[in-house]
C-alpha cells in the first residue's frame, strides 16, 4: 500500500456498508485531488468473512456500519485504544454507550465521527459541533425519523394509519417490524445524541421520554388541517428551568414553523439560539446511498484533520415535567352544564384555555380545545379527573402544540 | 499575553465588528473549555485608530470585517504572506479577488474562512466544504438576499414594490440605497462564491448574469398565487452541458420546492446531488449578531484545526444560454386569430407551451403561458418577434419557472 493511501477498514457490508464502499471508490480521485491522499478500503469485515484484528492492523481509520450494540462497541473501543480514528453510523450504540465512546476518544486523542447516526444526510452533527460551537443553543426541534414523517404526511392526505404504514412498508421506508420507528424510540435515540452535542450533557436513551404515532387518528389530522396546523412527530431538546428536557412526541405545529412544511420521508432539524435566531436543515432521512454519503463526509473530515475529540461532559439536570400548550379532545354527552364542568376541572388544575370548538354529534358532542402552556403533570391530573366524569364518553385525547417562539 | 491565549486581530469595528467583539468576549469561557485556548481580541483597527502592522504582529489570526475591496484585500494578502490564518465576511472581495486570496492561502498553507460572506448565519460554506466534500454536486439553488426575499414576501401579501421596499428600509432590512440588493448584484456575488466552492471553478462576479426584482409587479405575484407558485429571487449554480451556469433571477417555484416556503428576511440554500438527493439549510439572512456568530464559528474552526487551505481550481466552461421553463405574460387586442399568431411565433422558435390562460380585459385580453423548458436564447428570439406584432399591446413579460426535479 503506497504511503499516499489513506486506509479505511470497513466493519459491516450490508446496505449501507456496500453503498459506502461503492461511493468511496467512485469519489477516490476527487478526494485525492483535494486532500493529497487517496482513500482505499483496506479490509472488510462481514458476518462470515474477515478478521477484525487484521483489518485493524491495516487501517488508518475504521468505519463501523454493523449496527447493534455488540460486537460494534467492543470493536470501536479496541480501535480507539489502538490509536485509530473511527466513524460510526450506529445510533443505538451512541445513545446507550456514548459516554464510554466519547471518554475513550478523548483519552486516546482520536476522532470519533457519527454524522450518519442522527439525521440521515442532514449534516446537523457537523453544524452543531463546528458552525455553532461558539453559540449557546437554547432549543432543538427535529423531525428525525423519516418513516413516521412519511406516515403522517399520508395520513394528512386522508390515509388511515394502517394504510399509510402499509404504503411505507411497500416503498421500503418502513421495516416489516416498524415498532422502533412508530413507537418514537428511534427518534429518541437520535435526540439523545443531539442533546449531548448541543448541550454537552450526557443523555442516555433511557432518559428520553418518548411517545409514538400509533395512537393517532385521522380525526387528529383533520383537526390539524382545519386549525391550520401540521401534525408531526417532533423530537425536542431544550434548556428549561436550569436543566435540560429531552423528549419525543407527536405535536401540532403552527403553519409558519420551519418544520411544518417538511413532508414525506424527510428529516429536518431546527436549532434555536439567541445569537443566531434559528437555523433549519432538511434533507432525505435515509437510504443507503444517502447514509453512505454522510459516512464518507466523516471519513474526509478525519483525513483533513477537521474533527476533534469530544469535550468532557457537563451535567445539566434532566427535567421531566415541562410546560407545553396542549390540544385536548373530548367526546361527551351533549347536555347543559357539561362544558362548565369541564372548564371547572381544567381551571382547578391551572389549565387555561386558549381556544375551544364544540360540535354536536347526535346525542354526543365533541369538544376540541387548545390550552395555554401548562405543566404536563397538571394537564395529566386534569385529564385523569375528566376521565372520571360520568358524561365523558371516550378516552380524552391530548397532543402537544408547539407555538412559534422566534421570528 | 499568556501562552494559552488565541490572539485575534480585528480589522473593522462597525456593526458586525463590534457585535463580533462582544460575542467573542461572551463566549470565551465556553470556547476555552472546549479548545484549551482562550480567544482574546489582541488589537482592533478602526477608521481612525490602530496600526495594521502592530495588530498583525500581535495576532494568531486576523478577522477582516471592514468590507470593500481596498485596503481589505491588501491586509488579507499581507496577513497570509506573514503566515497568519484569516477570516473574512467580505463578499465583494471574495467574488472579485477570490482566486488571488485562495492561491495565497494555498501557497502559504494558511486557512482562509468566510462563512459569513455568503448566506448570513446559514452554514452553507461549511456544509459544502466539509459535509459534502465527497459528494458530486449537481445544482445549488439559493435565496441568498434577505432584503429581496422580505420585499417579495410583502408583495405576495398585496403590497406594491415601493411600499414593500419602504417597509424594508424602515425595519433596517434594506439600505437607503438598496440598488445592490434589488438589482440582484449582492446575490450574484454570493452565488459566485458558492459556485467556486461547489464546483471548484473560479467564477468572478462579472461572469454571473443577474436580474433583480425592480421590474416585478403585483400582477406577477397574483398569478403566482393563483397558479400555486411562489415567486422568489433565486440564485442558481449548476452543471449544464459539460459546463457551469451561474445566474440570479426572479423565478416561480412550485409549492413543493423547499425554497417556496422561505418567507421574510431569510436566506436558504438547497444543494442537489444524486448521492444525497438534496439538503436545504435556512436561517436569518443578516443582522450584526447573526453575522458575528458565523464569524466566530470560523474563528473556532481555525482554532481547532478544522479548516484547510482551498484546493487548486478546476475550470469548467461557463455556460450562458441555458434551458428553463418560462412564464410569459402578454396583453393584446382581443380579436380572432391572435392566439394562433402567438403560438405560431412560439412554435417557430421551438417554444412549446405547457399551460395557457387567456382572460378578457375589455378590448384587450391577457395571455399567461407557462412553457416547457427551452433555451433562453430561443425564448428571447420569440419575445422579440412577439414584441413586433401589431396586436400586442404591452411589453411581453417573462419570468423563469423552476420545477421540482428531485423528490
Amino acid at each position: 500500500m503506497s504511503a499516499e493511501h489513506f486506509r479505511v477498514g470497513l466493519l459491516g457490508h450490508g446496505t449501507v456498508g456496500s453503498a459506502f464502499a461503492a461511493l468511496l471508490h467512485e469519489r477516490a480521485d476527487e478526494i485525492e485531488r483535494f486532500n493529497g491522499r487517496r482513500p482505499v478500503i483496506s479490509g472488510v469485515l462481514t458476518r462470515t468473512r474477515g478478521s477484525f484484528e487484521e483489518i485493524l492492523a491495516q487501517a488508518d481509520l475504521l468505519v463501523e456500519l454493523m449496527g447493534g450494540i455488540e460486537p460494534a462497541r467492543a470493536y470501536l473501543l479496541a480501535a480507539m485504544h489502538a490509536g485509530k480514528d473511527v466513524v460510526s453510523a450506529n445510533k443505538q450504540l451512541l445513545s446507550q454507550h456514548g459516554e464510554e465512546l466519547f471518554d475513550t476518544a478523548r483519552e486516546r486523542s482520536v476522532r470519533l465521527r457519527f454524522e450518519a447516526a442522527v439525521a440521515g444526510v442532514v449534516p446537523v452533527v457537523r453544524v452543531l459541533e463546528e458552525s455553532l460551537s461558539a453559540t449557546p443553543i437554547e432549543r432543538i426541534h427535529g423531525i428525525v425519523n423519516g418513516t413516521t414523517n412519511f406516515i403522517l404526511t399520508e395520513m394528512a392526505r386522508g390515509a388511515s394509519y394502517q394504510e399509510a404504514l402499509a404504503d411505507a412498508q411497500r416503498r421500503g421506508f418502513a421495516e416489516a417490524d416498524p415498532s422502533d420507528d412508530v413507537s418514537g424510540r428511534d427518534a429518541a435515540a437520535k435526540m439523545a445524541i443531539l442533546a449531548r452535542l448541543a448541550f454537552g450533557t450526557p443523555v442516555h436513551l433511557d432518559e428520553v421520554r418518548y411517545e409514538g404515532i400509533e395512537h393517532l387518528r385521522g380525526d387528529d389530522l383533520e383537526y390539524a388541517r382545519e386549525l391550520g396546523l401540521g401534525l408531526k412527530l417532533i423530537g425536542t431538546a431544550e434548556r428549561r428551568d436550569g436543566g435540560l428536557s429531552v423528549r419525543v412526541h407527536p405535536a401540532f405545529l403552527y403553519a409558519g414553523h420551519p418544520l411544518a412544511s417538511v413532508s414525506g420521508p424527510f428529516n429536518a432539524v431546527t436549532v434555536e439560539s439567541e445569537a443566531i435566531t434559528e437555523i433549519t436543515i432538511s434533507g432525505p432521512g435515509a437510504g443507503g446511498r444517502q447514509t453512505a454519503s454522510a459516512v464518507l463526509g466523516d471519513v474526509v473530515s478525519v483525513m483533513t484533520g477537521g474533527a476533534r475529540p469530544p469535550a468532557p461532559p457537563l451535567s445539566l439536570p434532566l427535567i421531566e415535567d415541562v410546560q407545553s400548550a396542549f390540544y385536548l379532545h373530548l367526546e361527551m354527552a351533549d347536555r347543559p352544564g357539561v362544558l362548565a364542568a369541564v372548564t371547572r376541572v381544567l381551571g382547578d388544575q391551572g389549565v387555561s384555555i386558549k381556544s375551544v370548538v364544540q360540535r354536536g354529534l347526535g346525542e354526543n358532542a365533541r369538544l376540541v380545545m387548545v390550552t395555554h402552556p401548562v405543566l404536563e403533570s397538571h394537564l395529566r391530573a386534569a385529564v385523569e379527573q375528566l376521565r372520571g366524569l360520568e358524561f365523558v364518553r371516550s378516552e380524552p385525547r391530548t397532543i402537544r402544540v408547539i407555538e412559534e417562539e422566534f421570528v
